[in-house]
């Protein structure tokens, strides 16, 4: 409760400017970068995402008190925001553009070690902007725009660390996709679920991609035959997503399960990532053949020799800085 | 409810010698074609299937008042009735041939946006007629009876609409997977399901097919090794169901969401519905290259400008006739 | 009850050393084999599994009271136990290697029908032992380890005869695949699941093969991300287990099925087992083919016929012997 009181006074700090305002320097902080912020140059509206770093995760992490020195850098989540609540966050391929642009800053930095994805406003996204949809945007914007929707949902599932959905509202379409794209989704219990394209004659094909590996075949084909919602409950039930809370006990959750991934080796939960995603479409032979390599490999990195040393010595692991 | 009532007085005023007896076309109806019905002449066997529109979703559909015209041709939900209750709805070589020929016929039709497949009596399908499967009866004729069941399940999923399984009962065996075989299955709460063949030393390795990719491998195996039937409620929970409800609803609830999908656009289902089962055994990435063609191929139909027109402004979308 | 008291009487009459004891043939039993127990010899430690028939199964089958003879030989179900609960059941690998002896043994017998996997004491398996894992073991014994253990989940589902894991406590990372590579899942509602290797700086990736094709992929990467447990009700609602039964009912619930699947015929249930895990990772298509063929050559079986005679003259079917 302490560490969400922390948050609550974080949130309270961040200057309203910078959560809707142009791309500003976060604090040691977390942004997005220039070419989405180009695009939100050229026009009057707010950036679609914003980045921050969610400090709250490095104040209440045992890394800080490594034996030997303080640490000098502070590990992070990185929280991107839909932030465009008066389009109910629709993905355009501006916001969809400066997703990516967020999630893949500091992919690379060792100190990133969780991203989570949550949104302003009572809808988490609505999917795609119908705007940019019609016949006067013409097929080759149409072909980038789903192109660009694809590459960020399969980004999610390639980047090096893990990617948390925290959704309290309505996510359909498009932004269902992003729900189900994620490696773990939070939800409150009032969020809702839906693929309703077809009630406006563009079935839902490119989330129906996601949806249809996370939910049965049957609870997949109503969503998109009918375009009726599905209640947090019955996503929970059917493997869309990882939990359910109630509304108030939703970022307390998801900070506690960011937190503890938060305190984890990086190079451990990278490597065991990617391993799971190659191994999972595969035979169960090749399956287990690269998952033993992986084992053998994971041994073999300093994070994993210290784990194993650390649990026969009844000590807690020192991960690799 | 309304709707409902005026079911039931249709069913009322269907003759029975036309329910139960040799093929006649309904009026402006959905029949059994020759093939079935002239395998059913040489026997004295009632029809095993009947065909029949329901009247009730071209009735209730806004799509009747479109502007410029009245609708000329009723649109139709095509149910078909497993109709040979004494016989607990075995499949046998002419059930299944009768509701190959039901699911076939007016397949092209674009007055034809779903289908319903239901069954008279306590029992919506026992599975394979074991009179036929006897050794007199020879392999061959074993091998064209699991051929014909194998192209009857393939066909639903190739069918241009979707196709609604309503249970009302116990589906065992083959009947159990032409319940996991239709796209949308709702049962009411009394129903049950089983692959109880290994009791009689025919393992349901065919009906396990749909099963195995229908429910996760312990429940399927379970149900495979013990022949043990499960409930409405647990096939609901490992998405074997779409949705159960009570007996007293189950018409209802079905008739609702088939009107739901009568209301919609069939060039723009299709379309989806045959993306849907192409890309879902694909890579992610194949995946996400199909279905981003198919929403722009979407796009690119009548219906599907029209749909994204009328959402901008505000109005009800007008499909295609 | 009367089944389960006979158990607990034969269970009351093995004696103690043999329980955790070197191998030694158990009455008309079944015994881990020679290399294993060779292993055994070489340490002072107890037998890492045990393996014994579970005769109340072949006392209460109907099959004794076979016309035209008296049942020369008892049917068995093979009970193998993981009996180190001093070490959580470590999956050492001299445990590896006895487990893969004991599901091996006697694998070809007509007479055994079921193998039964359950454990002493309150940890079912807490998975791989850690010091083997160490860098002094070097990274050749790390890869024995893991291609063994490999050898043993693909082993199960390879294996002749349905493998029910019986289960009633913590089972965890390799232990949890174990739990999670059985054909049937029975546990207790105390039983959890974790797969903590991520805190000990070893990603769960070998038993994430098993995970991840038993729970959707939300819920594995919860697990495996953060390490936490679920209980048997997530477990069985998320796919990973066959049943949930109070603890006092476990055995009991465990032997009826077991019980069940040793009245049926092995070539019948062999054939459908194999056919299960050939099909399912194919394409529609192509599995209907092969499943097919399984349902023609399952009734060119002797028990095929037999079934469906029985079935149609109303008596009980008479197995092969």
């Amino acid at each position: 409760m302490a560490a969400v009181a922390a948050l609550r006074l974080l949130r309270a700090q961040v200057p309203g400017w910078l959560r809707r305002g142009p791309c500003a320097p976060l604090p040691a902080g977390f942004c997005t970068r220039g070419s989405a912020s180009a695009a939100g140059r050229q026009e009057p509206e707010p950036r679609p995402t914003v980045a921050r770093q969610r400090d709250g995760i490095s104040r209440s992490s045992q890394l800080r008190s490594r034996p030997g020195g303080k640490a000098s850098v502070a590990l992070r989540a990185g929280n991107i925001i839909l932030s465009n609540p008066k389009k109910r966050n629709a993905l355009s391929l501006a916001m969809l553009t400066s997703l990516q642009n967020d999630i893949l800053h500091e992919a690379d930095s060792k100190d990133l070690r969780v991203i989570i994805i949550s949104a302003e406003g009572p809808v988490f996204s609505s999917g795609h902007d119908l705007k940019e949809l019609t016949e006067e945007q013409g097929r080759d914007h149409h072909a980038e725009i789903f192109q660009t929707c694809s590459e960020v949902m399969m980004l999610i599932r390639n980047h090096p660390v893990p990617v948390i959905a925290m959704v309290n509202g309505l996510a359909t379409a498009a932004g269902c996709q992003l729900v189900a794209s994620c490696d773990i989704a939070i939800a409150s219990d009032k969020s809702s679920f839906a693929t309703p394209g077809v009630n406006i004659g563009l079935f839902c094909s490119t989330p129906a991609v996601a949806l249809g590996r996370a939910v049965p075949r049957k609870v997949a084909l109503e969503m998109l035959f009918t375009g009726e919602p599905i209640s947090a409950q019955e996503a929970l039930l059917h493997g869309l997503l990882s939990k359910v809370v109630p509304e108030e006990q939703l970022e307390e959750e998801t900070m506690r399960i960011a937190r503890k991934i938060a305190s984890l080796s990086r190079p451990v939960v990278s490597l065991g990532k990617a391993t799971f995603y190659k191994q999972l479409p595969q035979d169960l032979r090749t399956a287990y053949y690269l998952a033993s390599q992986t084992m053998v490999d994971n041994l073999g990195l300093q994070d994993g020799q210290e784990g194993i040393k650390a649990f026969i010595e009844k000590r807690k692991p020192v991960w690799s800085p």
